[in-house]
This record gives C-alpha cells, structure tokens and sequence, in this order.
C-alpha cells in the first residue's frame, strides 16, 4: 500500500519545482553570496531574488524588510526576544495569548525570568482571543503584542487584523505568528498591521530549514544572531543558499497558485466533515470551522487515545499526527486544547488531520476506512466506553 | 577561462559525495524527525546517524553531546550567550582575544551591554595568544574563556590544548571557535580541554546552513532558540534535514580523508609560499606558518590595495578574498590585521588565498602569473610605490 500523507502540518512534501530548484542549486555551485567576486555576486542575486518574492507574498512595501532565518522557531525568537531586549527601557510588559506555538511560548517564559512581565489571554470556545481583552491588558509599560495569525494545533485563524489595528493605535509593536498560514491563505502585513511577523518555508511545500521574519522598516530590534552583516545587518550567518533558492521557488508559486490551492485543500477538508458522521460517531471538532486554515482539521475521538489510532494508522501507512508536529516524546495534554475547555481525557484522544497539494478525494475515503476499523477495535477495548455505554442501556 | 577557486574560506565546493547525498535526500521526502510515524522515525535515524559521525570526528564520548545548529555563527551565539545567560548567579566576566570573528567580537559586546565585563587579550607578533595572559586574566568572576581555534583571516592556529588546560585546572567553562578547523585538522574535544566547541559543515565541504556546537555533558546552558524538544531540548526548530544528510556525508569523508586531504592542502601551500618571491617582492606573511591551518595564506602586497588586486583577478577568473569572507561591504582595516601590529596601508594590501581539494598545483602558477602581473600594473600606477622608490633610488 503506497504512503498516504494527512500530517502535512509536520511533514509537508516539496513540490516537484522546489525540488528541481534546489538539485540546481547543489548542482551548479552558487558559492557564498558574501563572497566579494562575482560568483558572489550571483549568488546575492539568487538570494535577493527569493526575498523580492517572499515580500510580493507578504505585502511588504520593500524587500528588505524580510529577513531569512532557520526556521520558524528562529523568526519567533527573534521577533521576540529582539523587541523586547532592544526596547526594554520604554517598558517590560508583553501580552499574548493562551494558544500560542511553544516558540512564542517559551520565549516569553525566557523573558520572565529576566524581569519582563506577560499577560497571556484566553480564547473563547471557538478558540479565538477576543480583541477587547487585548485592549484591556495593555498598560502604559506595554512594549509588544504576539498573537498567532493561525494555531498550529486546530487550524483555528484568529481576528488579526482587529487585534493589529487596536495594537497599532495604541502605538505598541505587533507580531504575528503566522508559520502555519502563509503560503496557504492570503493575507497581508498592512491589513494585518504587523510590524513583525513570522513565517516558515515548509509550510508553502518549500524545505525545511528556511524561515522567515518580516520586519517592518523602523522597528526597533536586536539580532538573535550577532556576527557578520549578513541580511542587512539583521541576522549573522552563512545563508543557506541551497533552501532559500527553494524557498523562492515556493513562494513564487504560492503567489501564483494560492487560489487553486485553498480550494483544492477546502474540497477534501469539506468531505471528510460531511463524510465523518458516515464513519465514526462521537468526536469533537476542536477546529472553528467559521474561522480556519483550509488544510487542517483536530478532532477528539472519545474514549480512546489519539496516540493509539495515530500508531494503528501508521501502521497502515496513513499518516496523521495527534498534536504540534514540532514535539515528539510529550504525552502531555496539549495545551491549546485544555485552552478550549476541552477535558484531559477528550484532549488526548485527539488527531489531527492535515491535507497537501497531493492529497485526492480517495485520500478522504481511504482514511475514513481505516479510522472506523481502527475506532471500532479500540473501543471495542475500552473499559471507559464499555461502562458509558452499558449504563446507557440500562437506563 | 575556467574558474580557478582560491576562496575556499567563503567558498567551498560541495564534495560530489555530499551533493549525491543531498539530492537524494531531496528525492526520497525523508519527512520531518519529530514526526511519530514510521516516515518520520526514518528521518530521525538520518539525524542520528549525521551526529554519530560528528561526535566520531571531535572524539565526544556522546553523541548527545552535539547539537545541530543553521551556522557557526548560531553556534558561537548559542555558546556565548547560553552560557553566559544559564550562570549569571555564578559571575559576570569573561575571557577572549582580540582576533575573535565578529560571532563572537559582537556576541560579547551584546553582552556588555547587558552588564557583563569582558577582557579581551591581545596576540604576539605570531597572531597567538600566550596562554599565561589567560592565567593573569581569570578573576573569581569569571565564568566563561572563548578562544578561537584558529583565525579566519590568517589561519594561524592557537595553543588551544594550553589554553584549556589552564581554563579548566580554574573550574570555568572554555569555549574555542573551530569553525574553520573541525574536518581539516584533526582535533578532539578531550584534548582541548573544551566544553563548547563551535564549528560549520561547509569548512569540510559540507553545505552551508548547517553548524553545530560540542557542549560537554553537564554544562550549564540555555538554549539560544527557544521553543520543541528538537536536539535533546537545547535548540527548537525543525531541522534542516536535507543540509544535515548533507553534512553527515562531509562529516564521515572528513573522518576517512583527513590525513591526504591535509597533506595536499599543505602541499599547494608549501609551494606557493616557495615560489612567490619567484613572482612577487615587498610582502608581508601574515600567516604563522610554524602553527597554522593547512590550506590558508594571508599575505599583505605593499603599497596596493587587497580590494584592487581581489577584483583584476575576479576578471580573470580566479577567486581570492581581501579578508573575513562572513562580510561584505565594509571597508574598514581588519581588526586582526591590526591586532598583528600590521600598519593601516598594510592591512589594506592583504589577500587571502584558501585552497581547497580541486586545486591542483597549475592553479598555483596561474595564480603566480595572474598576480604577478596585476601587482606590477598596479604598482606602476600608484603614487606611493612611486615616491617609495624614487626615493630609495636617489640616495
């Protein structure tokens, strides 16, 4: 049976044209755009090339507001731990939210241990931050507010442009994690009213390894990376030319294709909503269906473990994960989904689903199957549902 | 005319074997490591595999002791600002010298402004620290001694073993620099004493993107990147798998090739500095050539600039540097060239030339040939060549 990838949220394919660019790149030498020579100075035009697409995507008035990184996490710590550090003297008061990527997370508990303050707000139970709490927790020692565009868990898109727009007026900086949506949604850093705002290669079908921070021009920040001057003086550090080459790549075709894209991804995340109650009762959608990523659906699956069908799917050679793809080896409940209300036993019989340009409507069907024979099994095993069940027919 | 490559200090080639494994990375979708499904447990035992081979080639005991990093610049970002940051209770002082790269020149005085006293230790007329200044140097609140391995602009190598003899019989952690010596002169962490060591895939041939830091069982450090459990929780982030496939094909080549490669890098070396003054007069060596790296020369032309003489053999298809190849776009004298005791006039004049394993020795003499002719025209033309030897001429 041929591999049937629905973990696309961690483990996303290169597209075909991705994969040409690159084996160009490794082929033909590019050399380090740093290099004060010609091939150099190619190599600089390669890589100023993929930074000129990466704005066009993002809407940045000019390419230099984009700077590469390593990877999301990167552009989350930068964002970060660079305002706070470079405007610690106009205050030390942070707010963001209850949902937030371990990134964003833990970069601000970084914080806290050297003296900064965070207010984290909750989400409602659609799992969306309300924009009157961001209003109230800012504070005249307010330096920055990091709210995530799309959570990287349920799909769930927050109201980013309302909360940007509260940020901007009341003059603080604003970043938004949004690694799980560019390249898949369309959105803009003026809209949005961004001053940063982080994102991730591999989320468009490009390699991992290369991220991204759009900074906008004037914002007071530190590198992470102190060295060289590399990205104008933004980020130290050999670039890896080889991934951002595929990276303009990916850009350029999420630019082009973005609207076959969300509705090819919106079709098959729409059947197996409509299809779901065909197969399994009693489960949860934890994703807002009103407000979400096209390609992403969580949802628990009552009574059981998440991690047992995740395993048993496997096995089958169907690919889905039962939380953020960033971690493994975490068995605790994930704390996006307790934000939501949810209970620690529905949180960990949750799997998420996430579809890719590859993905087809037999795709749906195939995972359908194997999800009912693989539910049925376990419940059939479950003392938890033996008992609720029984009870019932008693009654 | 084909390109004739002596730049290998910014530009290294990928080794063949590198390139073939990286496109089959790029071919086979390895999936990322933290996925916890079969594909991704695949990807983890590649990552695996890559850290056995480097701990294999800087003799750590563990191979936990490595932690994949996007450069060497992240490498000694993480080293420095880590550890200063984990021991801050402990004391705030530190140790280096005054050729360190800008990695560390700017880590530090990042920290300095944070409130962290820094000493920075001058070299001999060699380029070399003397190890007794370290000794005078370490205070009780010293918690951290960063020295370089060896030097980037000039390849001089520094008494590292001495070095960390003393760092360590004082309990202080010692962190060197490798970045340009890891896979061309064998080293061991063992014998350095060292309890961080920086270093970067592309100095043996590997892609540029990937680094990576030795951090000695035990040692008190925080994460520079903050976030998932990647790389045994010292630094969050997806991998950069396909550049690590990469470097684990560099690493291992490193390990089976050191001795040739290090005999035809010295080879071309030897015969250059033999048969230069055959070609050229009035040059200084900058290179300590009793203790320094085998496949770089750092020579200063007098009476021309190095920035002249990089650009007419850039014409001429043959690539060279002036200086640090991490920056371009600065000017100023090299603070290592000034270090030396170089005068400004001097410092200017210098070229680098870094061999790497398609040289051969017919690029050496066309190098001679090319350059030979390129510092007479510029010669006749510079005014103070002119005056120099008019002079000379009429006493």
């Amino acid at each position: 049976m041929t591999f049937l990838n629905l973990d696309h949220i961690s483990a996303n394919p290169l597209l075909p044209e991705v994969k040409d660019a690159m084996i160009d790149a490794i082929q033909n030498e590019y050399h380090n755009p740093s290099s004060q020579h010609q091939a150099g100075e190619y190599a600089a035009e390669l890589l100023e090339d993929a930074r000129q697409k990466t704005a066009q995507l993002l809407g940045a008035q000019d390419a230099k507001e984009i700077v590469f990184t390593s990877c999301g996490t990167e552009s989350v710590n930068h964002a970060i731990k660079g305002v706070a550090l470079a405007n610690r003297e106009k205050g030390q008061h942070i707010i963001t939210s209850n949902i937030e990527h371990n990134a964003v997370h833990r970069s601000l508990k970084r914080l806290s241990s050297q003296g900064f303050k965070v207010t984290s707000l909750p989400v409602d139970e659609g799992g969306r931050v309300d924009p009157k709490d961001v209003r109230d927790a800012i504070t005249d020692e307010t330096i920055l507010v990091s709210i995530m565009h799309s959570n990287n868990e349920t799909g769930t898109i927050q109201p980013i442009e309302e909360i940007g727009k509260i940020v901007k007026d009341n003059h603080i900086l604003f970043h938004t994690d949004a690694v799980d949506s560019v390249g898949i949604v369309p959105l803009n850093v003026q809209d949005l009213h961004a001053d940063l705002l982080s994102f991730a290669s591999n989320t468009m079908y490009g390699p991992h390894g290369v991220g991204g921070l759009y900074v906008r021009r004037g914002t007071r920040i530190f590198p992470l990376l102190d060295g060289g001057t590399q990205e104008n003086s933004k980020r130290a550090g050999t670039e890896n030319l080889i991934g951002i080459i595929g990276h303009g790549k990916a850009a350029e075709l999420a630019l082009n294709s973005m609207d076959s894209r969300q509705e090819h991804l919106s079709n098959l995340k729409e059947l197996l909503l409509s299809e779901l109650p065909n197969y399994i009762d009693e489960y949860i959608i934890n994703t807002n269906l009103d407000h979400s990523l096209p390609y992403m659906v969580n949802i628990s699956l009552k009574y059981i473990e998440g991690e047992s069908v995740m395993l048993m799917l496997s096995e089958e050679d169907v690919m889905v994960s039962t939380k953020s793809a960033c971690a493994t080896g975490s068995l605790r409940a994930s704390h996006v989904l307790l934000s939501l209300g949810l209970s620690h036993a529905d949180a960990q019989g949750t799997l998420v689903i996430s579809f890719g340009p590859e993905n087809t409507e037999d795709d749906v069907y195939r995972f359908l199957r194997a999800l009912k024979n693989i539910v049925d099994s376990l419940r059939a095993m479950s003392p938890l549902y033996k008992k609720t069940h029984q009870t019932t027919a008693q009654e």
